[in-house]
């Protein structure tokens, strides 16, 4: 069975924790618990309820996840200010990628109505729970879905706060910002992009779907991260522009891979280590690069199975509706037909091809890199995570 | 009947634009105009659809409205100025407060699931419509509030873009953010705790109402843009902090007296001319403070009839569900209901209060602006202002 194959070789001698980063992580969350703890001493003094919205917001913040783009952030710094530079005075930017990297998954979850995120319930989940019965918005899930998007506004707000806490001069700071500013257009056009995906699947092509992991993961998660990190390394020096350029396209290369690998994951991944049902990708019809490419490959039989996808709608605000009918009936089904489309899928070769891409992506920027004048504690960083960023469970 | 007598009495003397603004918001909505462009330009060099999404969004943010942020903001900084110095430099950073006024109004309009804004449909509305059948997303509805969560995320970003390029010395340009990052904070705390109100209608209490229109309006709408304008007028100069506190005790005051006006178009406005259905306050059950003033001061028949508050609420998805009945029988004995409460609220004495509640907050704010040493034509203006803005039709 493809799924299986693919799981398999997925778990295959991949270290689960990139290791050179343990330390990076540790301090990232330290500095965010503590900008955290004294907004909520802010909003603790205007009312007992907004006390409870803020603690709410930093459980979210600090509830895990990869810390990707703080980890591209530091190498990308590292790589050019050396490693015996003190991280103190650029914690805090590093730090603020993760809050608005927040603000984007809560907002992304109200927008997918997911329950889960990280094996817990996500924020509009949360407030829901938190809601007593009554008013105007006397449904929970209003309440929920509304209270997530403050949640997400706020966070973006708190990033700015932090962001203005880091202690460079003004030139990097404006630089610095400008690169955020970029990253942050990005991701919202590459979301709405995306949605659009979903909701016109049949107007999607392969090149879309390429543009999509351009903006949404390519630009967000590593690319615009790493040239942050460039920028918070201070004014242009000898080898400033090649090593711009190599982060551009290392970024490029494994933003995208990242994506690819996503894909695969959306399809073959396993709900236990995703925390996404399995096949989650053909529930929802999303159209990414790898089933456009297997309707591309396919014959016309495997066209027509693949073509069935969900007519339902899911409501953002609290997930009801959706492609998943009610019966367990219908629901075994369901499981039935995707199962089956995972299959075709591997069968029109279009794995193969995705895998063939994700490889030559990696190969793409550890060459970039190897040529580039960074520093080589950076580069052996940067090298390493670009497999286990593209080989994960995850 | 209380209505008209009120709604009269809104309309008797009062000038319908501050006439020495005009120019200024001439200038402001050219500066965005020129922004968007070229925004709109990234946009279509990646996707056609991401130009038509952000041309939609460039729309709502050009739609109208008071320009009253901006406006605050430059009579704030003209008081400390002086009226001969070049207001380009600072264009831009006033701009900017109109494309976050855009942000909070569309994710607003999203959890209100309102209809209409300035007349217009509200963006969520706008996308619904702009929505072709398919999909997983294959509601329109759905389509529609996902993007306007986006529209708004997007007009946040791009405020910033647009406070970048104010032309200002550096700590001038840090001390506004930090302004900015307040007032954008407070924003969101107002409307989490409005929402709440909402919700939990019968845990709030005058304080609670109070604290809302603190940092939801006055906060955001007078105080802190004119803190803003203050902070653009770069460093602390003889009578900064007089003025400082000039601004405060003005901008917390008409920012409120602006809140309360909206409390009592919330219930008597005309639906010609503030755009929202008659009552639409007691529709939504929210718990502003006319209302609790109200129930402070009603007998318990009053008070009886005061409590039936709707039981129905509203998806902030698509507007479906809420208290408004869908048959027309139903409909129509709401609007008697609504009406009926309207009268009693006015029979408490709760209305002669919060008018009495309005004189005294202009009467404070003129008197703090009078003996702070500002320049004579932002005395002017904002002596002018502290009356069209706390007495205005919507």
């Amino acid at each position: 069975m493809a799924n299986d194959m693919l799981v398999g070789s997925l778990r295959c001698g991949i270290p689960s924790q990139p290791s050179p980063s343990d330390a990076l992580v540790t301090a990232v969350e330290g500095t965010l618990a503590e900008f955290l703890s004294s907004q909520i001493a802010t909003f603790d003094a205007v009312d007992p309820a907004l006390g409870r919205f803020a603690r709410t917001s930093r459980d979210l913040v600090l509830a895990g996840g990869k810390r990707l783009r703080p980890t591209f952030a530091h190498w990308g710094w590292r790589g050019v200010i050396g490693g015996r530079e003190p991280i103190d005075p650029v914690l805090p930017a590093l730090a603020a990628l993760e809050l608005m990297h927040t603000f984007a998954l809560v907002h992304d979850d109200v927008m997918d109505g997911s329950d889960t995120r990280r094996g817990r319930p996500t924020a509009h989940r949360l407030f829901a729970a938190q809601h007593r019965h009554g008013g105007r918005l006397g449904d929970p899930d209003h309440f929920g879905a509304t209270s997530a998007i403050l949640v997400g506004d706020l966070c973006l707000v708190w990033a700015d706060q932090l962001l203005a806490q880091a202690a460079l001069t003004t030139a990097t700071h404006f630089a610095v910002r400008a690169c955020y500013d970029r990253m942050r257009v990005e991701a919202v056009a590459g979301q709405y992009l995306d949605v659009l995906g979903e909701t016109e699947p049949q107007e999607w092509s392969l090149d879309r779907a390429l543009v999509v992991a351009r903006h949404k993961t390519a630009s967000y998660t590593v690319q615009r991260p790493l040239l942050f990190g460039l920028a918070l390394a201070g004014p242009a020096r000898p080898g400033t522009t090649a090593v711009n350029d190599a982060y551009h396209e290392y970024g490029l290369a494994i933003g995208e891979a990242f994506q690819l690998r996503d894909d695969l994951l959306g399809v073959y991944g396993d709900p236990a280590v995703t925390g996404k049902p399995a096949g989650d990708d053909l529930r929802t019809g999303k159209p990414t690069v790898l089933v456009m490419l297997a309707r591309q490959l396919a014959t016309p039989a495997q066209r027509a199975a693949l073509a069935h996808t969900p007519a339902g709608a899911v409501n953002p605000a609290d997930g009801s509706g959706g492609p998943e009918p009610a019966s367990p009936a219908s629901r075994a089904a369901t499981d039935e037909r995707i199962a089956r489309q995972a299959e075709i899928i591997a069968e029109t070769g279009a794995v193969t091809r995705v895998e063939a891409m994700i490889r030559r992506r990696v190969d793409h920027a550890v060459t970039a890199l190897r040529d580039a004048p960074v520093h080589d504690d950076a580069r052996a960083a940067l090298t390493e995570l670009a497999t286990t960023a593209t080989h994960r469970p995850a």
